[in-house]
C-alpha cells in the first residue's frame, strides 16, 4: 500500500521533471510510509527519490520506525542540516513541502546556492486527495460515527440549554465512539450566532424558534469527519424555513451531479444559482465545499475558482449556507465519495428541517 | 507598548545589518501589533521597515486590526505573494521568520532572485523571551490560577480514579476560572507511567503507593503557565521518596541561582550535579528548563548546551526529574522570572513529597 503511494507521487514528480523531492507534514510522510510523528520544531524529514533510495532524517527524540526506508538520524546538537544537505543531489531540481518552514530550507539553499528548488507539495496532495480502499472506509467509518452522534445530540437538546453545552455533549459523545479527537471544535449557533459560519459556542441559551446550527466532526484513526445540520427549537418562522428547503435543496442538486469527470466549479455553480434563484445568492458567503482527510482541511476546494474536476476516491464536503446577519443561519453538509459511476454520500442523517427541544 | 517592542526589534535587526523583516508568526504579529487572527493556510505577514512605515498584510477573510500601521488587503484571488513582493525593497538583503513556510517564501525569492533571505527571528523572539511589565504580570495570573488549580487537584484524588479523570478534572476547572484553553494536555501519569515524561493520560486506576505526576498549566488572556508536582497515593516506597527529596533540592538548588547575568547552562549544571551526585544522573533525561510565554515553548531552553545568560524579564521553566524505567517517576516544576536583583518564582505549591488520595 505504501509503495502504491509512494509510487504515485514518484510519477508526479517526473511529470514536473523532478527526481527528489523533501517531504515534511508528519500526515504526508505517514500517508507514505505509515510512520506518524510529531515532530513539533524538530526536523522530520522523508527525503524521495527517483531511484527508491527513500531516506527519513529523524531525530534521536523519535521513536524508531518499522518502514524499510533507510534512516538517518542526528540529535538537537548536530549540524542536522549539514547532514540532510549532504544526502540531497545539488547538481538537480529539488522538490520541496508547501509547509517546510524557512528554518529548514534556508539553510539547506545556503548549502547548495546552485540547486533549484521547487513547490512540489501537489505532487503528494493530488495523491492523497484521491482515498485508496484502505482510506475509504477510515472516512466511512469516521462519518458513520458521526451520524450516531448527531442523531444523538438532536435528542439530547431542549430549550434552555447553552451552545457551550452541546458543544461537550457532542465532545463527549465522540471520546464515548473511541475517537483520537474532534476534528474540529464543534460548532453550536443559535437564531442569530447562525449568522456567523464560525460562532464559537458560548453560554448562550436556546429559546423557541431559534434555529440551531451544528457543523461537528471527529477523527477516527487518523482520519476525520464533518457534517452540518440545522435543527429548529419549536415552530420555526415560516420564512426561515423556506430558506433551509432551499439550502437543502442546494445541497441535494449539487450531490446530485457528482461524478468522475465533472468541473468542481459546477458543483458550486449549480448550489449558488439555485439559492441565488430565490434571492439569497449574496447571503452565500463561502465555498460550497473543502477536502478533507487527515486533516479537517486538505488540499483542495469545491468553488467558482476551483480548476480541478472529480476524480474516483475523492472526498469533498458540499456544504451550502444562507446567512442573514443578525437573525438567523442554515447550512446543510454532508461528505461525498465520488466513485466510479457517480458518488456515495458518507452522511445519512435525514436533512430535511425538524422542530427539536 | 507596541511602539516599545518593535523598537526592540528594529534595534536587533539593526545589529544584523537588516532594515527589513516579514513577520509571520501571529503570536508575534500580537506581540508587535496587538493584533491577533489565526490564518491557517493563508498568507498572514507583517512587514516592518527601519523607516517606520511598517505595513500588514491581510486576507480579506481576516478581521479588520486596531493598529495603526499600513493595511494592504489581498483575496484568495489575487497574486498576494507579487503584492507583497513588490512592497519590499528586492535589492537589499531581508530578514525572515523561522516559521515562513516555502509556499510563501519561494515565490518570493523568485520574484527577486537577486535579494537575499536571512532567517531573522532571533531578533522577535530574543525580545519576545524578556517579558515586559504587562506580559509579568499576565505570567502571574495565569501561574496564580494553575497553583490555585493544583490544590484542588490534589484534594480531589482519591485511590482508584483513573489518569483520564484527573486529567479532565484540570481541564474543567481551568475553564471554571475563565481560562481561554490548556497550556497543552495535562499529563498526569501513576506508578511506572511517572517515567515517561511525556505520558498521555489513561484509563490507568490510581492505587497505593503510586507516585502521582502531574504536569500541567493554562492559558489565560493569552499568556500560559506549567507546573509539575509528584505526590504519592498513601505511603511511599521508602527509596522513591528520597528521590523526590533529591529532585525537589536540585529544583530549589536551580531556582537560588537564578539572577541576571548567569550563564543559563549553569542551572542546568547545578540540578544535574546535585542528582548526579547522588547516582541518578543518568535517569536525569532531559534539559532543566525551557522559556514560555504565549506558547508553552518558546524559543530558548535551559540546557547544558544554552549560550544564552538570564536577563530581566526572561520566564523559564526549572524542572529536574528522575525517571525509572518501568518503576517510577518524579518532576519538580516551576516557572522563575528573571528580575532585576534574582528571581521570583511564579508557582507556590508545596514541593515537599506528601501522600494524597
Amino acid at each position: 500500500m505504501y509503495e502504491a503511494r509512494i509510487h504515485r507521487v514518484l510519477e508526479a514528480l517526473e511529470q514536473m521533471g523532478l527526481e527528489q523531492m523533501i517531504v515534511c507534514d508528519p500526515d504526508s510522510i505517514w500517508y507514505l510510509t505509515g510512520y506518524y510523528v510529531e515532530p513539533y520544531e524538530r526536523l522530520l524529514a522523508l527525503y524521495l527519490q527517483k531511484n527508491g533510495n527513500h531516506k527519513l532524517f529523524l531525530n534521536r527524540l523519535f521513536p524508531v520506525p518499522q518502514c524499510p526506508y533507510e534512516q538517518v538520524w542526528f540529535s538537537d546538537t548536530d549540524h542536522y542540516l549539514e547532514i540532510l544537505a549532504q544526502h540531497v543531489d545539488g547538481t538537480r531540481p529539488i522538490g520541496i513541502d508547501k509547509d517546510w518552514p524557512a528554518r529548514f530550507l534556508l539553510p539547506l539553499m545556503e548549502y547548495h546556492p546552485q540547486c533549484r528548488c521547487l513547490l512540489a507539495s501537489d505532487c503528494v496532495d493530488n495523491a492523497r486527495a484521491c482515498k485508496d480502499e484502505t482510506e475509504r472506509n477510515l472516512m466511512r467509518r469516521a462519518s458513520a460515527i458521526n451520524d450516531m452522534v448527531m442523531e444523538r445530540t438532536a435528542a439530547f437538546i431542549r430549550e434552555g440549554m447553552t451552545e457551550r453545552e452541546i458543544a461537550d455533549y457532542i465532545v463527549a459523545q465522540y471520546a464515548a465512539e473511541g475517537c483520537d479527537d474532534v476534528a474540529f471544535h464543534p460548532i453550536v449557533s443559535f437564531g442569530a450566532h447562525g449568522a456567523d459560519p464560525h460562532h464559537q459556542p458560548d453560554q448562550t441559551r436556546l429559546k423557541q424558534g431559534d434555529c440551531i446550527v451544528i457543523d461537528t466532526g471527529c477523527r477516527k484513526d487518523r482520519y476525520c469527519s464533518d457534517m452540518t445540520r440545522t435543527f429548529f427549537c419549536g415552530q420555526p418562522d415560516p420564512k426561515h424555513a423556506a430558506i433551509h428547503d432551499l439550502v437543502r435543496e442546494a445541497n441535494e442538486i449539487a450531490e446530485q451531479l457528482v461524478r468522475p469527470g465533472i468541473p468542481l466549479c459546477e458543483l458550486d455553480k449549480a448550489a449558488r444559482d439555485h439559492i441565488a434563484a430565490a434571492g439569497y445568492g449574496e447571503y452565500f458567503t463561502h465555498r460550497l465545499g473543502h477536502f478533507i482527510g487527515q486533516k479537517e482541511h486538505e488540499k483542495g476546494d469545491v468553488s467558482l475558482s476551483a480548476l480541478d474536476t472529480a476524480k474516483p476516491g475523492m472526498i469533498f464536503s458540499i456544504e451550502p449556507g444562507v446567512y442573514l446577519p443578525g437573525a438567523f443561519g442554515v447550512r446543510v453538509e454532508d461528505l461525498v465519495l465520488v466513485t466510479e459511476e457517480g458518488c456515495e454520500i458518507l452522511n445519512h442523517v435525514d436533512k430535511h428541517w425538524k422542530s427539536i427541544g
